[in-house]
């Protein structure tokens, strides 16, 4: 069924508590068949994502997010930490073989990690899009010790947190009221 | 009409060239009324978006790309200059009122340069999303002089370009072959 533009935008909320239903493995595989579209700078798709479900993952997980945000990891029953491959050059060769896109990042740290960090957010929002389409509530989140968190989902490895998110289907009851948005005016040039 | 997943995700491509048919200024109101509802850290919002359409801008923004985007730019009926407002947290008590989020950031250039760099870039793609959405095709590109851009189009502000993004109507006779992404056991991890 084709999503409505209320359910992607101008009705969907940030769930600030869940109701108990699962969201099955079939779920985030659809979500990442659908996110994984989303255009990113020489196809870079720097974004790894780590789907947390376990009681002894959320354990982890929960010791390194901000006081204010355990109780939404404990209560969602998933949490996605959105990751960036600082390593991401190695895979151009396979995900834009038609230029050697590779040597534009070599012995350059700045632009790979400017690079890792806009695309990964990019991917990390059309996750978040993507999961509405599917009929999920989602919940972002930046509230966690950068380091901390690094070393418990990527050691090893040369990803690095970018924000966190929870998944699931989310309890209407625990909404927020909505926050207002800048006008065209004051957000908007048209030259 | 609600937009399909094919229209959205599995079937968009990045444009790499354009019909003549020019985008009405009803469009780009009705695109930034979608995509302002995208969640942001705090709601802070920090995108701000320079629709570049007359021959003078247009002179302006060409002087800035890299040589391979000049024709890109040209061909366009838009391109928008995705821009981060470095002072976003002036608008915080009018965005996220039930707090003082603006003191978070008081002090912080880093905080608050990764806040606008990852949420700026969240709000990009959230833009591209709703383009699609409204039948419109995308071409985002990073390959500028971003200090040269600053200067043409934010001067006296606090504003930096993030990223750019021609919209307009695709013309398929110039897309790329479509290339390839990688498979979910490459990318996510099922915790």
């Amino acid at each position: 069924m084709n999503p409505s533009l209320e359910q992607l935008f101008t009705q969907a909320r940030t769930a600030n508590g869940y109701r108990p239903e699962p969201v099955p493995d079939d779920t985030l595989h659809a979500l990442y068949e659908l996110l994984k579209w989303g255009p990113t700078s020489a196809n870079c798709c720097p974004a790894r994502f780590a789907f947390v479900r376990s009681d002894e993952a959320k354990a982890r997980l929960i010791d390194c997010v901000s006081p204010g945000n355990v109780k939404k990891v404990l209560q969602a029953p998933v949490t996605v930490i959105v990751g960036m491959d600082m390593d991401f050059p190695d895979t151009l060769p396979q995900l834009f073989p038609h230029t050697d896109a590779r040597a534009w990042f070599a012995g350059k740290p700045e632009l790979t990690e400017a690079t890792a960090f806009r695309n990964s957010s990019l991917q990390g929002a059309y996750l978040i899009i993507a999961a509405r389409a599917l009929g999920l509530d989602c919940g972002p989140m930046s509230g966690f010790d950068a380091a901390k968190m690094d070393a418990a989902f990527w050691a090893g490895t040369a990803v690095r947190s970018n924000f966190i998110c929870t998944l699931g289907h989310g309890d209407p009851a625990a909404l927020m009221p909505r926050s207002p948005r800048l006008g065209f005016e004051r957000a908007c040039r048209l030259l």
